[in-house]
């Protein structure tokens, strides 16, 4: 049993922080520096909800804030897997903690398609990037280390499980996904009486 | 795949009924309702979280506050098991869900041994009891139907999987217990994508 004690710090922190009423940079930037420390030694997620599928990414519910302020997942990569293009519609933070990703950003062109905006981002372990609907939403992202599993942690204002969003083709036309969970059973983080002093 | 929506709806409320600046006595009012409405139904508890332990009662977490205000567990009871006589140190309901289950309230005599205080209860489906360290706190919990598994859903007003409470002798001595949780995976209760309308 790996100690589940940096990811329940993290869960009391982010509650008290959606709590407080700040503008949503604020928040953010708060939070930010709370997934950094999260994802800042690579000890504490269960080996269930790091375990890739051959075909698919998966999206592991590590904990869903009980009125659905914030979700919390674990994003495992395959060797070669990537999203479609695909927007959020709620503030997202992704935190990199073990192996590489990239993520390309896209935006409508002046004929409606949608296409690459600019350069795209390799997030490294420890490293931490945000999207939203004011910063830019749309986006592909991939597994940046060919042959192995990647894993980022996201923090995203909502239940994004059950967040009707959109994903893009290429000639700019969208059709709507509610991407759900991989995982049906969470990690108890409460069990103090397994822990050390 | 059960159907988790009873389960979501009575935490959610309870989330938003902890948070009132509220005397206990309308707070517990308030819950005891709510939880007299989820075991109203027996159609939603997963089956990993409703077996028996041949030697043991099992306490499953079903759901923790993150900010540990309350807790919502699963007490499976095997054939012929019982607690041994304990307190909580904090609020508690206890809704039945399957089965009987029988509690014997406890106090201490003039010389300080633990003994039965008054009448045991007996629990059956749909019924719910409090227990507090305002309305009597001590007591010992069996199962009451002879060859069957009974379950009651209960709630407490902390984390009681990691509270420091007391299990006491019959000569009136008690030694400290953390009680813990039998499971490490909690029900995943925000996958809305696999619901019907
Ligand atoms: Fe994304
Ligand atoms: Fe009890
Ligand atoms: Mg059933």
């Amino acid at each position: 049993m790996t100690d589940l004690r940096p990811l329940r710090d993290f869960v009391r922190a982010a509650t008290e922080a959606v709590a407080l009423p700040r503008p949503e940079a604020d928040l953010l930037a708060d939070l930010r520096g709370r997934l950094a420390t999260l994802v800042s030694r690579d000890d504490w997620l269960p080996d269930e909800l790091a375990q890739p599928h051959p075909q698919f990414y998966r999206q592991y519910l590590l904990h869903c804030d009980p009125l659905e302020r914030f979700s919390v997942v674990s994003f495992v990569w395959g060797p070669g897997q990537q999203t479609p293009v695909h927007d959020h519609t709620v503030w997202g933070l992704i935190g990199m903690l073990r192996g590489q990703e990239e993520s390309q950003p896209y935006a409508p062109d002046a004929g409606g398609a949608m296409v690459p905006q600019g350069a795209p981002t390799r997030l490294v372990p420890g490293q931490v990037e945000a999207v939203s609907p004011t910063l830019g939403d749309v986006h592909l992202v991939r597994n940046a280390v060919p042959g192995q599993v990647s894993i980022s942690i996201h923090v995203y204002g909502g239940n994004i499980g059950a967040v009707q969003r959109w994903v893009y083709a290429a000639d700019g036309t969208r059709k709507p996904f509610i991407s759900g969970y991989s995982n049906t059973m969470l990690p108890n983080l409460w069990d103090r009486s397994k822990e050390g002093a």
